[in-house]
């Protein structure tokens, strides 16, 4: 058969074994804090039906999703059809394709699975996705969600232990300083029914939510190209640019929204999740409400919430919030749901700029043991087996390769001693224990090198 | 949008909650085992290219390969072209596949990063693969494997090692009695020489290997099919009948070979194992020399393992063997290698059937707070968060729903504990703590409930 360039698709990435390390030690700890709070992992197959993912995702998400051609003779049902094109040729060919986020798999599983399931259900997923977005610094084809979510419960309690979870994960992970911005659709419709304009809270949210990177004035201009009047700028710019902690924002808008329902309503739920902050310990977050954050107002009902780090230039390494009807698309309706999501690529990016990743030697081979020749590899077959015994993760470097090599093998991966086994050894029974990091070199019984090495 | 029906594409499975923590179990044991012998873990992508795939598999293993339509307008190449077939199609419209095996990528992975790879490389990969096999019991079309391999050393020491860790992660998953088969296709071709016939070696073998199936006489009538004569049986019949214990198996053999150098070598390769394996600990397992296994033979140059429980009826759990041109198919030759794998479906369903999986209970929720109204939940919240402190996983049943279905909720999640907070409760401070499986009741103080929970 003919060589082929052993290269991977664009957008795709092998994971070497040190990343690997820093990647699980990621989800481990998430994992660890989503189990605390009753969360249980699911998951589900990468390929889906594609009439599950078709259509949810919108035009634009329908083309970046990858399709899997049928299995066999495939292009049977095609045979001799016209001016087939890209399109009307799909339908004919593909069945299944890869799963495009967790959220729909999610829906799709809480209604095949409704008879099993215990409500409310707390689930957690950690799966990879796949997307056939252009490739580019920080944008993969490939990549992984971690995501949690519980449906069946409109307690507002749900909303502030996920606060809790985004804490106590972010702050394990070392995270000194993030912010979890907090928002409410209910406040945001009940502004736009203030200015008449509730059809209009799309293109609000979205001018108000590039405050940060446009400016006052820059949103401004936007309201009015997008149709607002002066005066109701007049009346938003009080609401985009209020200030004060928490309770004094919550204060002044509830003086704004007087009037509003849904408004007042959206209010009373942040202040009921800041009641039940107040009897949590918070590690590390800051939780702030900010009217300017508007993340997937089409599909979030309630709650949004949107992390981001004050230590790295970054964008959100989290978000979420709550949506009123995850399940109708499958055919069931009603279903209550609130959710977050980790952005585990960024999260990695942190602490790969904060240093804050642990050292890999604890979860790698603890000791390397090098011999000159066959007869000291007889020899140390057995010390091998002891070390084993006593849980230490060891290895022997196979006879035949010149010391310098085995100790560069040592040094690539990490071990931190390395025990060199020569003629002098076998016959004293003393073996060479080096230090590799120190350099550092002693004799010691095989007895006190297990006592060193648990 | 239009309902759809909550399906899943077929020989596909969801994985719920219990069957995610015994996946986990398993993975999560074999894991620690290859870490303790130096295996490092690595992941590849879940698409690879299609000509990385294609030719790897024989014929066969080309069709089951799922291949994934381009992006974009997908078929603007093949527009115009006559009398379009599946197969002239295919190059026009797809250029990505899903990875069939892990050996294919792993030998792409030594490849494309050679320049980082500290040899010999010992790696490790856990990932779905996907075959459009048509499903059925026990044949999925996404499935995972579990594979190890060394490459750039050809020491027995690794196959030694392997015959460890394939001991110590079945004992430590609580298998009690399994047989680790080995056999060498050196011997093989031994023997194959011997009769005259080097030609004819998997002819030969996958008839041998049917003895346990058809027995002597079957296998007997399908060498004679298959064009040996009966001198070549009178030759054979001793090999097949082989019996005793290992060393004398070896002796046999000796003899019978004492012409063949190939036949000599692969017995002394076996011997070397032995020693090996005679200075280190085995548990559980036996290893039994055993010609009549022949699997992989157009694939593996080396030793051969195959293992299977004695404790339930079922296939082999396990297998591998040393291959001597791994990354040849990618332009770089003569790099040896041995790999084994688990089976990590079957090892599955075999801890099912002997019911040696753990409780689930230390991975979920330890207590749940149930509460009869709002007062009480306000009660109860920083005692959730001081659980919660000492890190027990805990959860509280939102207010709003009865008693009886708080309690089946602890129940359907086997939590063990539940702690109810009504009005006496909160007036003496000592909280009714439930032991759910013994149903006992007592009355326990926030410190002496945290207590008894860690």
């Amino acid at each position: 058969m003919a060589n082929v360039k052993a290269a991977i698709p664009k957008g795709t990435r092998d994971f070497g074994p040190v990343v690997m390390i820093r990647r699980n030690y990621i989800f481990d700890t998430i994992k660890k804090v989503f189990k605390k709070y009753g969360y249980q992992e699911i998951q589900t197959p990468t390929m889906e039906n594609l009439d599950t993912l078709t259509g949810k995702y919108g035009d634009e998400g329908d083309q970046l999703i990858f399709k899997i051609i049928n299995s066999g003779d495939y292009f049977s049902k095609a045979e001799g059809k016209e001016n087939i094109t890209s399109k009307s040729l799909l339908p004919l060919i593909s069945e299944k394709a890869l799963r495009y986020d967790l959220t729909v798999p999610f829906a799709r599983y809480v209604v095949m699975h409704q008879n099993e399931i215990t409500s409310p259900f707390k689930r957690f997923q950690i799966q990879p996705v796949w997307r056939a977005d252009r490739p580019q610094k920080g944008r993969y084809r490939e990549f992984y969600q971690c995501d949690a979510d519980v449906v069946g419960s409109d307690s507002l309690l749900n909303e502030a232990e996920f606060i809790c979870i985004y804490d106590e994960a972010l702050s394990a992970l070392g995270l000194q300083d993030f912010t979890i911005k907090i928002n409410n659709r209910k406040i945001l419709s009940g502004i736009a029914e203030l200015i008449g304009k509730p059809d209009m809270i799309v293109d609000m949210t979205v001018a108000i939510d590039k405050l940060d990177k446009i400016g006052l004035d820059g949103v401004v201009k936007e309201l009015l190209d997008k149709g607002f009047e002066e005066k109701d700028i007049s009346i938003l710019k009080p609401v985009i640019l209020l200030s004060g902690n928490n309770q004094e924002k919550l204060n002044s808008l509830k003086t704004v929204l007087k009037n509003s329902e849904i408004g007042l309503n959206g209010v009373a739920e942040i202040e009921k999740i800041f009641s039940y902050l107040s009897n949590f310990s918070l590690q590390k977050a800051k939780v702030e409400l900010d009217l300017t954050l508007a993340r997937g107002l089409n599909y979030y009902t309630g709650c949004i919430f949107e992390v981001k780090t004050n230590e790295a230039a970054m964008g959100s390494i989290g978000g979420g919030g709550r949506y009123d009807d995850l399940t109708g698309m499958f055919g069931k309706d009603g279903l209550t749901g609130v959710g977050i999501s980790f952005g585990a690529d960024r999260i990695y990016d942190v602490l790969e700029e904060l240093n804050l990743f642990p050292s890999t030697q604890t979860e790698s081979t603890k000791v390397l043991i090098c011999v000159f020749g066959e007869a000291e590899e007889a020899f140390a077959i057995p010390i091998l087996n002891q070390l084993r015994l006593a849980d230490i993760n060891a290895e022997l470097f196979p006879f035949g390769a010149k010391m310098k090599k085995q100790m560069q093998y040592a040094n690539d991966k990490a071990i931190p001693y390395v025990v060199i086994i020569g003629g002098d050894e076998m016959q004293s029974g003393l073996l060479s224990l080096k230090n590799m990091e120190s350099g550092e070199q002693v004799k010691v019984s095989v007895d006190d090198l297990i006592n060193r090495l648990t």
